[in-house]
């Protein structure tokens, strides 16, 4: 199958593109490279030294020349023309876009980062279904949303789509959102745009509302000592098992924002790679909105903070929140349509985290600690 | 009070204007004039010649001196800088927002006219909102939504919120979506960003889901013979009473799309104005988000036609629908929130539409049939 991958120089673009070509798939990989300015701009930098985007794919097709990956640099929101070259001249079956800002914290660093952040990421989504539009109708879109869209609502989260009864009529409607950031509410609105498509334009979607990823390796990573992925641990952009990790790593105490009592799901960044290559391996159908949650787990932040201190003799501290959430609330969210693909999750185990601390507790000397502490608050 | 607003050239902005400083309120309008381009892209102009922006200004700050409106050029989206130097100075207790790409088909005309959609309405709004936040968190802001945004569910149409009741447990959300274009979708984006803002930041909005305007004039737009508005006739720009009143007015036939099932709120341009003073009048709390669904009656397209065929002697074609829309489904929408607030409504009465007929037959020599043809489609 021919796969063009958007974002493939990120944390999660780039051990993808890794794996759906040793699977055999011919990719191509794609990338601004903004985020690379972007770490930059909050003074953050990766675990260890990421080598250029461009070499990285030469060193895996010097190692791999059967799965040889094609990279470009393109951004997809400005660089329209040669995008649609890009696009026309592969004709992907499929393309997974990750080519968007992530960080909730970064987009509420400034009035600048909030606008360039929505700007990039709703600009970007929407040129490509332009694109796919006019080139090929065909092409499933899998676009990566967030778990964060829906927010901490006081019922039950379903897969994107719910069922409503409301005086005495009935109606499937999209799931209500209540994102909790600048990022957030991105992808929210790339979420109304690509049901949009779906709905309107007939282009076949699936919006993966992904959880927490946490991990440092894949089955590819291992391959050469120089294939890793950027792994953050900062404030910023490191996720919070990660951050956790490194902090245990570093014997610095493990930052709860708040009472820790906030419920979010997880997944492990092997899970990742594999319900990408599930939900190309069955596209959704033409005129089709598909939503998966995608996680395989639920914690609280004190639930793993608990864990990990213990694992590891970190002490836990509890700052003031700098986001605006809540620290106790209901959270019950369906997350079943990737298992019934195929999905075989591969839990937060201790042996897991274990693997994780080991990693980080290698390059520690890198860590720099100032860069835990979170400086960006929601309400300013 | 001190009232800003935004989109001070348009159909609405300049009659709220001159509404609002004729009433004693302190007016700023500011525009960045793009609809005149974009109605030069679209091949089209109003029913009348329009004077520059600045003109029509100084006209009404000739004949009314004690009411003066103090008028600015300047791109919410763009110029930020400048932006946010009016708003300090001026330091608004409300700001009236009307500065976005308002048509739907011009939204559908091309790729690019989509980007550019959303990329000026997402982008006004969401710097409004960090201008406010930074210079006066107190200032109400009063953006204009539209009907269009709920699309036609099969549910009843509440004012921007549902109590829902889920497996057991309830919540209130934020009424869900099914927008019917690109243009809509970008009023979708912004109402999400409005209701964070809200949450979050504490600011205080009011969302007007506006349904379809007609008419002609306003009490001031009489007070002179130049205060006119720009009233558009065509299938681009023009709302489908004014276009149905202009092809009575020039012995075409009414053009309906479809079966004309379509059913839809309106309201008439005076009532528009009033709908603002009253939201002026009675803000919204501080992290309140507020909607009201601003309009007054409900017709079927069909509906409409028969009765303007019946008073003007035109004739009915259907031509096949160039939208994506049901013809057939499901209307309830609440409007009371407004009524509530002392909004009584002007109908849509045999003798509002004779006067809307008198005044386009007066001018119809300026009209262009050809722009009556609606070229643009939702599916290409």
């Amino acid at each position: 199958m021919k796969i063009l991958i958007l974002g493939g120089d990120g944390y999660l673009g780039w051990p993808t593109a890794m794996y759906l070509a040793h699977k055999g798939h011919e990719v191509t990989v794609l990338d601004n490279l903004m985020k690379r300015r972007w770490e930059a701009i909050a003074g953050v930098t990766p675990l260890q030294h990421l080598p250029p985007y461009q070499d990285r794919v030469r060193l895996w097709n010097g190692h791999h020349a059967d799965n040889a990956i094609d990279c470009r640099i393109c951004d997809i929101a400005y660089n329209k023309r040669y995008f649609d070259e890009i696009f026309e001249t592969f004709l992907p079956d499929s393309v997974v876009h990750y080519a968007e800002q992530p960080s909730a914290p970064f987009s509420h660093l400034s009035a600048a980062a909030g606008v360039e952040t929505q700007q990039n990421n709703l600009l970007g989504t929407l040129n490509l279904l332009y694109t796919v539009m006019r080139h090929n109708p065909e092409c499933h879109i899998v676009k990566l949303g967030t778990m964060g869209e829906y927010g901490t609502p006081n019922i039950d989260i379903e897969e994107g789509w719910l069922d409503v009864e409301h005086n005495g009529r009935r109606d499937r409607v999209l799931f209500p959102k209540r994102p909790g950031s600048i990022y957030h509410l991105s992808k929210v609105h790339d979420s109304a745009n690509l049901e949009f498509a779906a709905r309107v334009w007939k282009l076949r979607v699936t919006d993966l509302n992904q959880g927490i990823v946490y991990g440092t390796d894949t089955d590819e990573t291992w391959l050469h000592p120089e294939l890793y992925t950027s792994f953050h641990y900062d404030a910023i952009f490191g996720t919070v098992i990660n951050r956790f990790i490194a902090q245990a790593a570093k014997d610095r105490p493990l930052t709860v924002y708040g009472s820790g009592g906030q419920i979010r799901g997880f997944l492990n960044i092997v899970d990742t790679l594999r319900c990408i290559e599930l939900a190309v391996e069955h596209p959704a159908d033409r005129g089709e909105f598909r939503v998966f949650n995608q996680f395989t787990e639920e914690f609280s932040i004190q639930e793993l903070a608990l864990r990990i201190s213990k694992l590891f003799g970190a002490r836990i501290e509890h700052l003031p929140n700098p986001r605006v959430e809540s620290e106790d609330h209901h959270y019950k969210a369906k997350h079943t349509a990737l298992p019934e693909l195929g999905l075989e999750p591969n839990f937060l185990t201790d042996e897991v985290l274990g693997e994780m601390h080991k990693f980080v507790y290698k390059h520690r000397k890198n860590i720099d600690e100032t860069v835990f502490k979170p400086d960006v608050l929601w309400r300013t």
